[in-house]
Parts: structure tokens; C-alpha cells; sequence
């Protein structure tokens, strides 16, 4: 029998390879996806998912203060974490099953195992060859050891932690740069954990609008979680009762005893997958890929976070891409819309945005109008106490361009989906001031920031 | 001094007619509007805030059960409702407030009393003469006395009633055919409350889709509501223990025992407002105006309820039509678009749809494409435990155009604000089938269903 050959092989069955895979099979490919571990990848087994699960109850205890505040009498809630964890682990390997199931329908054949390209059009998976006519690669990120004085003690640990613990640790020092470290501070801190999150960064959510960014650490200074910016651990001591950090930060020198440090530091992963088979660079921190995903190698394209900095490490990015990428691998030429990559993030209250800062948008040169609309003078807004949460328009002054949304409050990640369709369809601010949103919602006051931001608010004061 | 003489005055200072004198000012008007009882409208005081609140109690309330699947202990919820209520008078009264200050900012003039038409460009309020040159109409709804036997019997009340009492009814009848009558249902349920639900229409929801209607319908049964359908009360019996009523319903004759019989009945505010003296017919069931909320009198505009039947009794249907009809009074020739009212109920989980139900666009002649994507299938849902969740897209064949979006899930309300974006921009559906919602989000269904529509769904299995 002669050796298959493959129309397309997606090295990596996460959150951008399997609709990658799909989609290609949708176009008439014949189609391979290799994955070394768990289908679903990083962001369902390890991350979105999981994480996403614990910022759900964690946003479930917040709402019982407001219950109180509405006559719902409930005693102090208490967690039973392996509980939590075991029913996520459940709904992992359901998902997981799914995965399998869609790709056996969609006609994807799953190679278990780590493969590496091995030349044009060649893939070894320990020790099987595989041919084909394209190359998709998502093997997404890996974690990063951090770099400071006493990293390697086994307290110092990444997320993943947290996913396998039976017992939430009592304090504990997150460190780093990554914004996801706040949704982890707030879901121990609500959880009775002591936190410190020590921020490398200038601020908190340094590429975020500083009307949210604000506004979210006052939440969670409120909430007792300290604070540190532009921070470095000095040194690291190993005592009886925990470990001893002396931490430098913009706020000064502080010395703080925990249990942990953890960290989220992560970097595409390109190592050990053969790009210097084909020519490709392994030194550098991400793979570049044009707006078609296409390397600089014929007929091999990339996806996903494997493609990008840390702070672009979404899935949905990596999802559009992977369909991107398949439409260009079958023919059918397709392009990323670079303006459309939208960012949240589910703490309590959420945060999304899309676009530009106000900053930003004057820095690229626009003549820049802003609008903003407390969510604390939204109807709903009054009723969910969101006394933090706002929404803020940045717009291109001559033609109206919607350049920027930042919002901060409940359901925001719903909310952005909005903005989102707004830049998609090229809909000027002036649409978004005169689109009719359901009322009472949080969303009206997307059109009430466009007015604000053309100088005609109906409702503020 | 001679007579002031406005440019417009607007009838009722409701959900639609604050909007309307705010944007008639901006627009450089001399502007006064009459209000005879509270500032707000029936939605403020009386409607979507006040049932708002209770229903964001409601979801806490529903959200429990959740939480103990996720490890979080609870006792047993109670309701003080008296604090409830304390509580969305005291954001009323602020709310009410806030139109005051805003409408003092925007310099319209507040006359209290009745007001009534008297001839081209004349007004009366209560025995006061105003000169005006444009006239907009917002008086609303008003509360319709329900016919049926028994129907005068002081056990027999509206819904104001919920916002007065002291204390929820033991066992309750809720009657007629306004969806709203679902959300009080719930809600009296959750907290503890008897409910029988007839509704005089041949199923639950009948406006909408099935697929949707269906979906709730299990949700309130399994709560222990129980349900009847094309009802009619043929004899209400008081007796000491409470009232006895005799039901005719699809699913047979049924006598119930209740404490209160709630109905919802709401229609067009005609009477008593002087549209006589300008040759407008106050006997219809509403006043019927063009896509520039003009009547028939010359210098006449009428917005929100009293426009409409009372299945559009919607207040973001008033506020759109107040702008509309400031800026038509004001010469800036403004038109509605019927296209993008959304229809949403704060139901558990909350129901948002837009445009035609499968059903209704095969009747309006179009060759109709259907997607749906159920939220059970969708990772945020998997963890939300969406399990009656789901989003349906409606769209015509040859062209793509949206037709409609049905939704069934946690949020929906504030997730219908993307395809009415989508509506409004004329965007398709395979626009929204490549669009990147985030992830983990309900709304990444919204594009899975478009794809589904389209046969080319990515997730589904």
C-alpha cells in the first residue's frame, strides 16, 4: 500500500488546530491532526476552561453580598475545593470526548503523539512519516521558568497548581506581568486565601485603558489584596513557616511570608518542532505569520500562540486564525482582521475591550473624541451595584471610526461581543449612538458613551 | 409679558418623552414637558426597574443551586421582602431624581399637572394655557380592567401590587396573555409562592420561536409552576380560605385555590389627552404614526406605548422613538427603524430575540436558512450549566440577510445587543459566522449558529 498523503496536517489539536482541521476537511481536504497530550490543548485543559469555571464561583460568592444588600439572607459561604475541581475535571473530559467525537465526524484522523516537521511537506511522529501538501502549526505556548533569586524551590509554582491542589494554599505571592494573574488573585482572595500579586508592570493592566485599569484595582485593593507594581523579588528565604520574599516595587521594600509564589509566564513554543528543517527560526519569541498565516516556508502555516506575545495569548484568536489558515491551505483565500481581536478578562467585575486606547489612538496620530458612561448611572447598573463599572468609546474625530472600546462590569465579555460586531461591520460611532439596545441592560450605555462621545449624552448628568 | 411660546412640548415624562424633550433641546428647541404623576413613566416606578430588581434577586436566587454543584456550601435561601423593596424604592427614588436634575441640565422646563390638547399648537395643564409649535405625545399605557367573572373582587390586582405589599402571597393566579406574566411567575415561585400560570394564548410566548418558547416552558414546569394554556376563568368563588377559581384550559377544567388572581393588562393611554380637538381618534386600541413618529395632525408626534399593542410595549422602543421624534420636530428628518426592535424577558434563564421567528419569515415568502448552536454545547455554557440554553439564527438564503436571532441562556439580554448590531449594519450571516467572539463566552454560539446555517458548523457534534 502507498504511504497516504495528507492535504493538510495541523501540528497541535488545541483551541486554534481543531477548527483548523475541521474547516480544512469542510473545504474537501484530507486531513491529519497530531497532538502529543490532551485534545483541547492549553486553554481547555489547563486554562480558559478551568479558570474560567473557578472565576464563575468566585463571581457567584461576590453576587451573595448583593443578595444580602436585597434581603436574601444567606450565611458566610464556605468552599469545598475538590469539589469544585472534580466538577470541572468532569466537565474537561466531557469536553475532551467532545473534541474527539466532532473531529471523527468532521473525518479528521488524530495521530497521537509529538510530531516535528521533518522537511517540505514531511512530518515524523515518532518514528511514523507523514507526507502532505500543508503544514498548519498550533503547538501554542509553554511555561517559562521565571528568572529571580530562588525560583527553583518547589513553592514556586505556575498555575497548573492550582488545578491538581485538594487545598487552597493560606497566602500566597502571584508574581509576573501576565494580566490573568489578577482573575487568579481575585478567585483565592475570595476564597479566604491571603494574596499579594506583585505586577512587574508599571501598572496593572498597563496596555488597558487607565479608566479600567483603575477602576479594577480599586476593586481589588478593596477586596484586601495587596498591591505591588514594577515589582522584583530580591531574594527568596526558605523557613519553617513559609517562604520569606523580599519583594522592591514602586511601593517600596516590603518583606511578605507565603506559602507559594505563583507564576504565569509563558512563550510559544518552538522549539523541538523542526522549523530549522525548513528554514524557519527557533531563537526568536514568537513566529511571525502575514495576514493569511503563512510563514515565510511554502506551504507552512502558523496559528495560535505559537504566532504572538504573551499578551495576545487568546483562543479565539488562535480559533480565527486556525479557520483562516485552513481557507488559505485549501485555496480559498481568506485574511485576518487584525482590528477585530477583542480582550477580557473575568474578574469581578469583568473587563473587555477592543481596539485602541485613548492614549494609544492619539499616539498613532488620530484627532481622537472620547466618550464615557458610568454603569453607576446605567438603570441596571443601579440595581447590580456596579458602582466600578464603566464603558468608554475612542473614536476617530473626521469619520467617526470607532477606534477603542474599554468596558469594566458584569457580563462584559458578552457585552464587547457588540463592540466587536460594530468594528467588524465598519460601523461609524454615530451607529452606535443611535443603535436602540434592550432595556434595562448594561449594553445601553454603549450608545450612551457614542453620544458622550459626540457631545449629545441623553442621560448622564 | 406676552405668552411664552415653545417649540416643543412634550406629553408625559416617561421612558420615551425625557428622551424626547432632552434631544428636542439639543437640537437648539425652547422645550417643557407635562407629567401629572412621577417622572420615569409606568418602566421607572412601576415596571421594568421595580420587576428588574426582583428579577436580579430571582437569578441570585436560581444561582444557589449552581453553586452547590461547584462545592460552594449554602443554606437554605430566605427572602426578607420588605428589605427588597426598601431597597428598589431607595434606587427609584434616585433614579427619579437623576431625570429631574438631567432634565434641569438640558434646560426642559418640568410642568406638573394633567395636560391635555386644546387645538393646533395649544396645551392645557389643568386650567394653564401653553403655546407650543410642535407636540409630542408620550403618554404611554394605562392599566385595563381584566373581564372576567369575579374580575371586580378586590383579591383581583395588577402587578403595582408587588411593589406595595409588605408580604408575598401564599398561592397565586396569574392571568392573561403578556409575556411579562412569565418573569412574575418565576420570580413569585423562587420565593416561595403557589403559582398557577394561565395565559389565554395557545402557548407560552406565542410571538416567538418555538424552539425558545418550548425551552422555557420546561424550565418554569420543572420549578413547580404549573401551566395552562388558551385559559379562560369561568367562575371565581370567594370563600374564607381564599378565592376558588374555575379554569378552562387546553389541558382541561381545573378548579385552583388562590390568595390573588394577578393580571397584566396595559393599553394605549387615548382617552382624556384632547386628540379630539385636532381630529385624532381616541376610540382605537393605539395611535397609529409613520416611520417619523408623525400622526395624522399636522405638528403631532406620538411615541412608545401609546403607538403600539401592548406586545411592543417595549421602553427602548419609546426611548428610540422619542429621539426619533425630537429631531423630526426639529426639522433634522429622522426616520425609525422597525427592524431593530428587540424583545427581551428577565425570565431564568432570560429570553432576547430580534426580527422573525423561522415560522414567520417562511410566511413573509423568503427561502429561509435555520441555524442553532444549544448552549449545553458551548464550553461558558458547559460551566454555566446553560442546559435549555440555545441560540437560533434565522436568515434568507439568496442573500444571507439576518432575518432573525432567537435566544435562550444567562445574559442573553445583554447578547442580543450583537445581533441587533449586526441588524442594524445589514451585516449577514456569514458575516456572523466569521465573526471572532471571545472565548469562553455564550456569544461564540452566536457565530456557531450562523455557521450552522450556513452547514458548515465548526463545533457542533
Amino acid at each position: 500500500m502507498s504511504q497516504e498523503i495528507y492535504d493538510v496536517v495541523v501540528l497541535g489539536g488545541g483551541a486554534g488546530g481543531v477548527p483548523a482541521a475541521i474547516r480544512a476537511w469542510q473545504l474537501g481536504g484530507k486531513v491529519a491532526i497530531v497532538e502529543a497530550r490532551d485534545l483541547g490543548g492549553h486553554c481547555m485543559n489547563l486554562g480558559c476552561i478551568p479558570f474560567g469555571h473557578m472565576m464563575v464561583a468566585s463571581h457567584i460568592f461576590k453576587n451573595l453580598s448583593l443578595a444580602k444588600d436585597m434581603g436574601l439572607s444567606v450565611r458566610d459561604i464556605t468552599i469545598n475545593y475538590p469539589t469544585l475541581i472534580k466538577r470541572q475535571d468532569e466537565i474537561i473530559a466531557f469536553m475532551r470526548q467532545g473534541v474527539r467525537n466532532t473531529l471523527k465526524k468532521n473525518n479528521v484522523e488524530v495521530i497521537e503523539g509529538r510530531g516535528r516537521i521533518a522537511g517540505k511537506g514531511a512530518l515524523d511522529v515518532e518514528g511514523k512519516s507523514i507526507s502532505c501538501k500543508k503544514i498548519i502549526l498550533a503547538t501554542g505556548a509553554q511555561w517559562q521558568k521565571p528568572e529571580f533569586p530562588g525560583a527553583e524551590l518547589e513553592e514556586v509554582v505556575n498555575t497548573d497548581f492550582l488545578i491538581t491542589t485538594k487545598k487552597l494554599p493560606q497566602r500566597v505571592l502571584l508574581f509576573g506581568g501576565s494580566p490573568w494573574l489578577l482573575e487568579i488573585a481575585q478567585f483565592l482572595s475570595h476564597f479566604g486565601t491571603q494574596v499579594t500579586l506583585a505586577t512587574t508592570l508599571k501598572r496593572l493592566l498597563s496596555k488597558e485603558s487607565k479608566t479600567i485599569a483603575t477602576r479594577l484595582r480599586k476593586v481589588l485593593n478593596d477586596e484586601g489584596i495587596e498591591i505591588k507594581t514594577q515589582a522584583t523579588i530580591e531574594k527568596v528565604t526558605k523557613k519553617k513557616d513559609g517562604l520569606t520574599v523580599e519583594l522592591s516595587a514602586k511601593e517600596g521594600l516590603k518583606e511578605v511570608v507565603v506559602d507559594r509564589i505563583v507564576t504565569l509566564e509563558r512563550a510559544a513554543a518552538l522549539k523541538g518542532i523542526g522549523l530549522k528543517t525548513i528554514g524557519l527560526d527557533e531563537e526568536s519569541s514568537f513566529l511571525a505569520v502575514n495576514e493569511k498565516t503563512e510563514t515565510t516556508a511554502e506551504g507552512i502555516y502558523a496559528i495560535g500562540d505559537l504566532t504572538a506575545p504573551p499578551e495576545q495569548h487568546y483562543s479565539h484568536r488562535a480559533a480565527e486564525m486556525g479557520i483562516v489558515a485552513a481557507e488559505n491551505a485549501m485555496g480559498k483565500g481568506t485574511s485576518l482582521n487584525p482590528e477585530t481581536l477583542s480582550r477580557v478578562l473575568f474578574t469581578h467585575p469583568e473587563v473587555a475591550s477592543i481596539g485602541l486606547t485613548p492614549k494609544e489612538a492619539r499616539g498613532n496620530g488620530y484627532e481622537v473624541i472620547v466618550g464615557a458612561a458610568p454603569l453607576s448611572m446605567n438603570p441596571l447598573g443601579m440595581i447590580l451595584a456596579e458602582d466600578e463599572g464603566i464603558v468608554e468609546v475612542v473614536a476617530d474625530k473626521s469619520y467617526g471610526e470607532i477606534l477603542g472600546v474599554h468596558l469594566i462590569g458584569t457580563a462584559v465579555s458578552e457585552m464587547i461581543g457588540e463592540a466587536l460586531m460594530a468594528i467588524q461591520t465598519e460601523a461609524t460611532v454615530y451607529t452606535l449612538a443611535s443603535t436602540p439596545f434592550p432595556h434595562p441592560t448594561l449594553s445601553e450605555s454603549l450608545a450612551e458613551a457614542a453620544r458622550d462621545a459626540l457631545g449629545n449624552p441623553i442621560y448622564l448628568p
